[in-house]
């Protein structure tokens, strides 16, 4: 399994669920950028912070793989693990898993980089630090 | 550039963008999936009526790239091209343009399936068709 | 202060927030919502089951005074007190407040009743034990 | 019948559907949002550039009666009368009618006003001009 560095469990509420009853595919990425949101907050970044200090945490590219619906009710755990991609840019590897059983219900690739409001490419010193952090933990 | 099978013309409307101002990246599921259900109107499959004959159109995979970022009151295209993936699968190759520059938003492949209630791959005559005259229009 | 019958605590996600940098006004009956729902799990009313068995709890008037603007991270908690309105409705009287300070945010009045398929009011034996119930308790 | 001053036709997405397979009580939010949005664009007035400019209109209180339930589909016009209600707040009536055959959906009331980013009310004079051109107009 792999090795995470954040968990959130949550819950689906029923303003989520499609007229199939399931979890709306968009809705997923909803939990996903509120659990990367959480995860940023535990090493310091505060994503509200960084906007107003002119840095824009954008995701480039979304990867994601349904495996099983989530519905009415369905508790569920949201893990992460953080990497450097390359120079300017950072990977998050996010898993669902419905509890308890744990069960995978989504796997998700999602890259992302920084920017000013010119739409340049600018990495703030506590996203470098995070990078260095996080290559020498694994 | 792409053969496209149907587009699609929308406008960003304010509450679809979140704090940074710009569309949230998962608005963009929900411009595709309303796509997605107008091309397939526009060959006789309506979501919501398969859904009572217990069919269910599900996603099992997005890749999207984001390549712009999308603001208040932009003009955008969401152009789809179908293809069969596998006896079982299909694939809505779908591109956001927006206007009227044309310049490349999103770039997205979304594969998916059909299912019957108990989960089960369950493909209806419809969309057999579809396969069909897909493969022979290209 | 109102009595209440019900509440729960939640937390801002950052998806919520609109250009403004604030909670979107309709996210707020989201949350209402979500916490009518949760509530009528305690009294054994699930609202996906009542749906199965062609109940479907919709509601009919919404009266909303919006006091504060609840922002990035917020802790909130909403209250509700469930009263019957007439023979075949309900009224929600929701109220929300920041945390830790108890500050007003929202108070709500939700009315609603129970439809069966063809739209006619069709009210089921739990409903009805629940208004006796919060008759007696007051 | 009211006099209104703007109208605007859209059509049910599939994703603003909820389990019951209607329109969610707060995507309706959304299209009077949009609908009061557009509106303003008419007479010069830009959400965004406001708020660039430190002007936030926000709603103070939604009153809301839902009379019937859009579904898959449904096309629906969004029609809005605008109205001064005091020295610093606007109102706007907005009806929501099922096309083709125009039957009422939906009647709300919003009431709303222009603040700074302190909090304190704040008219910009654009707001002012339009108070007094509603006026004489009716």
């Amino acid at each position: 399994m792999k090795k995470y560095h954040f968990e959130l469990d949550l819950r689906v509420r029923d303003y989520e669920l499609d007229m199939l009853g399931m979890v709306n595919n968009s809705v997923y990425l909803n939990y996903l950028e509120h659990t990367r949101h959480e995860f940023l907050k535990t090493v310091g970044i505060h994503f509200d912070q960084m906007f107003e200090m002119d840095y824009r945490l954008v995701v480039t590219r979304y990867e994601i793989d349904y495996l099983r619906l989530l519905k009415s009710g369905d508790r569920f755990s949201v893990k992460l693990r953080f990497e450097r991609k390359s120079r300017a840019q950072f990977l998050f590897l996010q898993d669902i898993y419905i509890l308890p059983d744990q069960k995978p219900v989504l796997n998700a690739k999602v890259v992302g980089t920084c920017l000013s409001k010119n739409g340049r490419v600018k990495i703030p010193e506590i996203l470098k630090k995070l990078f260095l952090d996080f290559e020498t933990k694994g």
